[in-house]
């Protein structure tokens, strides 16, 4: 990782030197064909660039019939964009000509820089610091390129060899490779596509400056982005949040298994986080997530060209019973609802389908059905108030022209304000009436599960989209009386604090724990029982032991002061026969709490991402089914349900089979307690109420068992991009 | 559904009419290019059908140059295959004719019969009637047609144009709009079929005897199936078993999810079976199950060409890390491991690849790496014992050609014993590389998802055919002492049986109930109660209330007389404060057994499917979290183990935390036993046990809760194929 730089941001507005060039110039250019430096330079020509390219080369006289320069210096023109593909050892040289005809930005293609250790790292660090320096921006180093479509730019300072066509999708790459894939598929499936960056090592480019600079661009409809690693997850989550309210952001994040994640962290010297923070992070930014680049391109033709869905209630037209059923698994397999169609639909259905047709929804016109049924079945599940958006399936039967097909759908779909997709399977004109489809905006499948995932992500895109940003509630809290409760513990490595400590903290942000008392003998475990009218719970302390129950730490049901010594004492018997009578530091008697549906609620530290927290359900269910559910801290109101909303044991909060459930706005107030005290206290670095449990009696949760670690905060996060 | 037809069933032998004609009719052909009628008259002489082709046509003199005959009757030579695309109504007309001109085997494209209702359901009943009387193979009605590669044969007897290159694939899809597109699929994605059935409405040829069919052609290596429905899944079960064994059976099952299953039963006149029976059966049957058709042929592209992988164990091998995370996280996403690669295969990496690459799995050789690296890299990494497959990943950089990598993936996979996948993504070259590898026998995939999922389920392909047998063990069981149990609650409507019977029942086949009394009164309820030592529960018993504890029919911890007095009272008075009173045929006063970790065992019955056995774990995660595993009654030792071994809780089972656990060998007992008196007594059609715990103080378990219900059995299930 590089070290922090002093030198200011460029602003913004300096993008345009690289998006929109006047002049390029391709320093590393090359008479050999197949070699980089040539292709780029053909690559710039065939594009139609709409300016001087300048090919920079020590020797030769033209390159592609352009006039060859020895050095950028030397060009009698302005340069607003060189692309530099020297090798690496000589890619300083040139930012030093860079900065002496004051190019305005700098596409380095080169590779050898961070990505392959210390001395890279170095080079790429002592490369930013100078262009910096002099206001240049620059993209790469280790990268494919730059493109744009903009009519009058027309700019493919790239080695890929694909120009795709013109169209409303912004996209950036982290992996060149994924790039050259990224054009390729979208020329495949003639997705248009405005801009592309590859922004490789994002030495000063980054995915976040790129969001920025399309936001403002009305060009931009659709954002793509393709990371391994993020370079300062906060502020992609704040400008995301802000920019994914006006464009959708399709991301497909790589290394989200542990597998990947280690994979990825000996890949770009950046540590990618852990897939926890980054799930938390997408949600909390709005960020739509898909699994595949094949995912994200289905996912973008549809949030390009149609409405975004109100709803998930998705009826199916078909010409053919097969082909409409894999559609309905498929989008019951995502989380889409097969709409029930009003009376009002099925008497528009009846009045022109043949009775073999089947009208509950998906709608099987059978294989005779003429275009004209198309249009008018479309329309009628349109209209039905019921119904979210609309899947028409079609497999060319001998009779009927994909082609009259394609332009009933199209005739359907205009005006809708609900999307409509296409699923056109076979081979029959099926080319054909899918270009006709693609030309007049509707996105148009060959299998039908792609329109399933497709919607189902746009659907999740207008959930995101529609919640309200939510607030920090005001809470009455004492961060003074926390800090002071902790500050004797702290030291430079992680400490957890004795159980006092923890009842202080939590008491100083209103969450409730058991009445305990502390007990360093038999006979204070008795007296302490004595005071506590049902059953208690005794329970090891012990500042080295981590998880009681492991050693036999704890006895249930104490029942008063005779049972409070014999349980003390078998405490004690455990641990000596286990040779860890030295690591009993007392034990700690407790009011029992009643048993109930359990809860956790905690907080960890992601190296990346910084503190997380969770809630979950169940503490055993949490290990073996891992219902649970992760946000950044600070989190919001909204975020506190959603959170609980997304466990798949939520029902049991609401009590099943008529037994006692947990009030759901009680274990919010945890959730927003805690973001704050992690908030506040940034000492804290794990935290865990575990079991939460509905406290006896009365409103709201109480932590049966709570730990908390700390230890001196490091220094506040630098500042990198 | 058809009624029983008691004609004997045709043998095998007699789809060679069907699959290897030598003389073919088309009635029906038309003279008009578009129709059915003319497409298939075109398709078999396009393909070059190794026979005469006889078009049958009322008028026309020929169609595409061949001379027309009116009738079947009329034509002057012997037919072997007839297709008939006449209108319905003048079907069984052309079946009489078939039979006087004793046709082999007749494809019935025509649609109109049961899959529309009563009416066509009649039709085609007549239809079999007729056909199977004259020992006549019939295909269809209501299907695409019937397509085979084999050289002398080559027949294309469907209106489908697209005639795909030959290989070793046979195919069945039971919709003819999804036959379409696998058949362009598999040309689009240069697949080999060998043969190719639509099967349609089933009426007579159905994918079971296709399976057989298959069986025994050395030709045929990989079975694809798509299904919409099972006719006889038993008898599919039976022959699917045995076939996989030699053969990977791979399957797209629609209609799995509740709303697909829906659409299925409104669309082919079959019901099809909930999704937990569809599963089982496959499972059990050693048949691969892929989601999509894309899936489906991932699969088959590398099954058949490569050996099947021993473990789960991948390599990757790329020249671009981006894709290479891509793919791990692919394969970790699909449950395969990454191999930890020996420090032989490091030191024979470490031999050749610059010092940027990355040696760790994904061995990442970096952009430079030339052809001979990829065949250097991937013969160290299958030499590897720890490595079951690899997948090498090749993105084109400009500097080495897809042509020579293609080469040198071929020369190192050749010869291996481990399966080797490609993925080439981007532009450059791709194509001709990727027709390369196809064509010497290594699939080739254009992202990093396909090939692993088509490893994960070739993978799943070598654990389900290197599975033992297993058997179903002797069990000391006592059928007719549960027979006698039951006999008085037998009637017609379904019955619950009271806890004296459900205790009988489960005693004679060996599964533990706790000590319990039948109490009709408070006094008989302290008197049953001062019998038991420890606490007891209190239960009630009802014949019309399933859900006791809906009722607050449960007290718990009830020690001695008094208690249980009290006990008594307290759910009577419950009841009638819900004026159920009369539903109160008394209580059960149980030894209450100590709490552990809850697994449930129990039956149910799945009308297409029959009965099927559950093991789940924990009475609440069983409902929320669905934690539980099914299969078709009987099931053998080998499937009892799977069953627990496939739930996610399973560590609870081996004591999570050093909690108690729950013997496996103690649940697969139980599960054996259950399933042996569902075998034996047809008259169970529902059991739970719930929970099922530890027995106190001794080894197995201990249903604490068990109900069974009771019906006439309905007479043997009728013989349909």
């Amino acid at each position: 990782m590089s070290p922090p730089l002093a030198t200011p941001l460029p602003t913004r507005r300096s993008l345009d030197a690289l998006l929109r060039p006047r002049s390029v110039a391709v320093v590393g250019a090359s008479t050999r064909a197949g070699t980089i430096g040539a292709e780029i330079v053909r690559n710039l020509v065939e594009a139609g660039f709409g300016g001087p390219v300048y090919p920079i080369h020590p020797t030769a006289r033209s390159i592609h019939s352009l006039r060859c320069w020895p050095r950028l210096v030397d060009v009698p023109d302005t340069i607003d964009l060189a692309v530099v593909s020297v090798p690496r050892d000589g890619v300083l040289a040139v930012v030093d000509d860079a900065i002496a005809k004051k190019v305005g930005a700098l596409v380095v293609v080169t590779a050898g820089f961070a990505e392959t250790g210390a001395a890279g790292a170095a080079l790429q660090d002592e490369l930013v610091r100078r262009t910096r320096k002099a206001g240049i921006r620059v993209v790469g180093p280790n990268c494919l390129g730059v493109l744009s479509t903009e009519p009058g730019v027309r700019l493919n300072a790239t080695f890929a060899p694909t120009f795709p066509p013109r169209g409303p999708i912004a996209c950036s790459s982290q992996s060149g490779a994924v790039g050259v894939a990224v054009l390729d598929h979208a020329r495949a499936v003639g997705l248009g596509i405005h801009q592309f960056v590859s922004v490789g090592n994002k030495a000063d480019v980054s995915g976040n400056d790129l969001l920025e600079q399309w936001e403002h661009d009305p060009d931009a409809r659709v954002l793509l982005l393709y990371l391994e690693s993020f370079g300062n997850p906060r502020r992609f989550a704040a400008i995301a949040r802000r920019v994914s309210r006006d464009k959708p952001i399709v991301v497909v994040k790589s290394g989200r298994t542990p597998a990947g994640a280690s994979a990825a962290s000996s890949h770009t010297g950046n540590l990618a986080g852990a897939d926890a923070a980054v799930e938390a992070l997408l949600t909390q930014a709005g960020v739509v997530r898909t699994t595949t680049i094949e995912e994200m391109f289905a996912t973008a033709a549809l949030l390009a060209t149609q409405p975004v869905p109100r709803g998930n209630r998705v009826a199916i037209v078909t010409n053919a019973g097969g082909p409409g059923i894999m559609a309905t698994d498929a989008c019951a397999g995502r989380g889409l609802v097969l709409a029930r169609l009003s009376p009002d639909t099925d008497a528009a259905l009846r009045a022109f389908l043949p009775p073999e047709a089947s009208l509950r929804n998906p709608v099987d016109m059978i294989a005779s059905a003429p275009a004209p049924s198309y249009e008018r079945a479309l329309a009628a599940v349109l209209a039905d108030p019921g119904v979210d958006a609309v899947i028409a399936v079609f497999v060319p039967p001998v009779v009927t022209a994909a082609r009259d097909v394609a332009k009933a759908v199209v005739a359907a779909s205009r005006g809708a304000d609900k999307p409509v997709l296409a699923c056109l399977m076979g081979a029959f004109g099926v080319a054909e009436a899918s270009a006709l489809l693609r030309a007049q905006g509707v996105p148009v499948y060959s299998f039908p599960e792609a329109p399933a995932v497709a919607l189902a992500h746009a659907v999740r895109y207008g959930v995101l989209r529609a919640r309200p940003t939510g607030a920090e509630p005001a809470l009455a809290v004492d961060p003074q009386r926390a800090r002071v409760a902790i500050g004797r513990h702290l030291a430079a490595e992680p400490t957890w604090l004795p159980p006092d400590a923890v009842a202080e903290v939590l008491g100083a942000y209103g969450v409730r724990v058991p009445r305990a008392t502390l007990a360093h003998s038999a006979d204070e475990a008795a007296e302490a029982a004595s005071k506590i009218a049902g059953p208690c719970a005794v329970k090891l302390v012990s500042a080295s032991i981590a998880h009681k129950s492991d050693v036999g730490g704890v006895v249930l049901d104490v029942r008063g002061p005779d049972a409070a010594r014999a349980a003390f004492a078998a405490i004690a018997a455990r641990l000596e026969a286990r040779g860890l009578a030295a690591a009993m530091d007392g034990v700690l008697v407790q009011e029992q709490v009643a048993a109930g549906v359990e809860t956790i609620v905690g907080v960890t530290e992601d190296p990346t991402f910084g503190p997380l927290i969770a809630v979950g359900l169940g503490g055993v269910a949490v290990e073996v089914w891992r219902d649970v559910s992760f946000r950044l801290v600070p989190v919001r109101d909204v975020d506190a349900s959603e959170m609980i909303g997304e466990l798949r044991g939520a029902p049991l909060l609401d009590g099943l089979r008529g037994a006692p459930g947990v009030d759901r706005a009680a274990l919010a107030d945890v959730i927003l307690r805690i973001s704050r005290l992690r908030a506040d206290v940034p000492e804290i670095v794990e935290l865990d109420l575990n079991p939460l449990l509905p406290a006896p009696g009365g409103p709201g949760l109480i932590a049966v068992d709570a730990r908390i670690c700390v230890r001196v905060a490091p220094p506040a996060d630098r500042v990198t991009r």
